[in-house]
């Protein structure tokens, strides 16, 4: 089935800047594309574009499409997702406009631009491009388990959307930082757009997922980290054969869990508790020791974005000493976080 | 992803009956779609068609695609797999000289046989049809985790093809043999050769794998049973999020372990050891729980082909009694087979 896409995720050459495009979107939690080029690629960002309804703000400028062109903007990029990765009728006509504006249209959504025959028209009619970066590369393998050089690091959730990706850009930066030669590994939409290429793990077809994840942390040198950034939770009852497939394939010698403190139920899915740290890392360690016999947990990386400062670092401290691990929160940063850093290399 | 192909696999209504294509294959393990249809579905089976250097034979008749014709057979079906699911050039030729003998040809391989330009021109030329039954259906929504109506089972196991297909269609017989409503769910492409219907789970992308599993066993009559074909194996380091994705959309409430003594090495990856039972039975229930809290394992299929009555008398009534479960051999039956469906029931 992926025959027919044969655009490599990691040969993609973004037009930059952006212009944000938030839509309608209430949930914070859905706006992590938009909020992750702001804090990982400011400079590629000009401002942003929300509906009317909309909630969530990245605290860029508001600017039309023709204001962001004229400030330099060279794509609307949709920095927003929700469940299924729909492109819905409302959102449309700003797309549309941005086309006519001069912009070209990046997603990475379920959605393919080019499946919707008003932005297809369009485009073609003004010369622009839409580019999903959402579609994986052709022929890739069945997973062989074969035990790869260097060594990796995934970050793993109690949830979805809760500093997966944060926690592996934050650590990278780090190991980079004090001399570890690294790679950041992306698997997700936002991911890609700040590295520029990756695997877009939950667009890969089941049977292939594991192999997906191979590809995308070859054989490197024995001291040579990848810091792969983690997807959905293997908790998730809807994503976690994605978390299984990149858990197998990364074969990781670390992991860190990557969790938010309060959050009781999970992203788009009524019901459902949070899972619990321990159940992460149980899992974790169970199933992951099947490619990578040496798993260890690396640490915790809580996302205390709710809570102020006192209140993070008490439930930091707290955690820490319950589970005899290190815990951090990578945006806030200061000596808990050069501890988790000294774990994860240890 | 899935919006191109519109076909509904469970639509299909397949060309029968069937020459059974082997190919050059020498593994038994990959020849399970021909050996299932043989045993499940015999009334739709002709013969077989081997080429030179194969070492696995179903025992019906050998005919050619013209012989096979002449006594009624109206399709070649690919009755072989291989890793990758790829059609091997070596077999070009004789899919042709079906399609030349008035056969259409029916798959389920990953390579889609209307791909193949030799193939695609024939077909073309001469009105016949190419099948590709491991198409997903549009539209999959990703999973909810509503708990359904209805009572479910479903095979896991401790390797691939070794018999999940099998113990779930001898399952289904027996409940409806006592009188127990019930439907077989077939999610790889024997399976749905067999019942004519059913969902290609390692053909679906994996946002959408535990989505397909929902949409797959439906909300039913309280006591009505869903039982539903395993795949992969969560231990299995290429395969395991399609099992995953499956054993969370199926919520099942019952599943049963299927082992073959004596294999050592997982099917087609290196160096792997079969997992343990005790393992599976522990992922199973620790992974299965976030979707049915109330999940227990039935007891053990136990695949023994490769053992003589005694030796697999011996075996099965060791392992009973060192885990506490019940085991048989859905293929040999007996009491022991009525006691792992009594327990399945209780």
């Amino acid at each position: 089935m992926n025959a027919p896409f044969g655009l490599k995720a990691d040969t993609l050459a973004l037009p930059q800047p952006y212009l944000l495009f938030l839509g309608d979107t209430v949930e914070r939690g859905f706006a992590k594309t938009a909020l992750g080029l702001r804090d990982w690629a400011p400079e590629k960002c000009v401002g942003e574009l929300t509906l009317a309804g909309a909630a969530v703000t990245t605290g860029l400028p508001q600017l039309t499409p023709v204001e962001a062109y004229a400030q330099g903007a060279r794509a609307l990029v949709i920095g927003v997702a929700n469940a299924g990765g729909v492109i819905p009728q409302s959102w449309r006509a700003s797309l549309v406009e941005a086309l006519e504006a001069g912009l070209d249209v990046v997603a990475g959504m379920h959605t393919r631009l080019s499946d919707i025959p008003e932005l297809r028209e369009t485009a073609a009619l003004l010369g622009r491009r839409l580019i999903d970066i959402r579609v994986p590369p052709a022929q890739i393998p069945v997973a062989t388990g074969r035990k790869r050089t260097g060594k990796r690091l995934l970050t793993v959730g109690t949830d979805c959307a809760l500093g997966k990706k944060y926690t592996a850009l934050a650590l990278a930066r780090a190991f980079a930082q004090r001399g570890v030669a690294s790679d950041f590994r992306a698997t997700g939409q936002t991911g890609i757009m700040i590295a520029g290429g990756g695997m877009p793990m939950d667009a890969v077809v089941s049977d292939f997922e594991a192999g997906a994840a191979e590809m995308l942390s070859p054989d490197a040198a024995p001291e040579h980290w990848d810091v792969i950034e983690g997807q959905g939770s293997l908790a998730h009852p809807a994503y976690a054969a994605v978390s299984l497939g990149l858990l197998h394939g990364s074969q990781p010698d670390v992991f860190v869990v990557c969790h938010e403190p309060g959050r009781t139920e999970m992203l788009g899915t009524a019901g459902y508790q949070v899972a619990t740290i321990e159940e992460i890392v149980d899992l974790t360690l169970a199933l992951g020791r099947r490619t990578n016999p040496n798993i260890r947990c690396g640490g915790l990386s809580f996302n205390t974005s709710a809570l102020d400062e006192a209140e993070a670092a008490e439930v930091m401290w707290r955690e820490s000493k319950r589970l005899g691990l290190p815990v951090a929160d990578p945006v806030r940063g200061g000596p808990a976080f050069d501890a988790l850093v000294d774990s994860c290399l240890a």
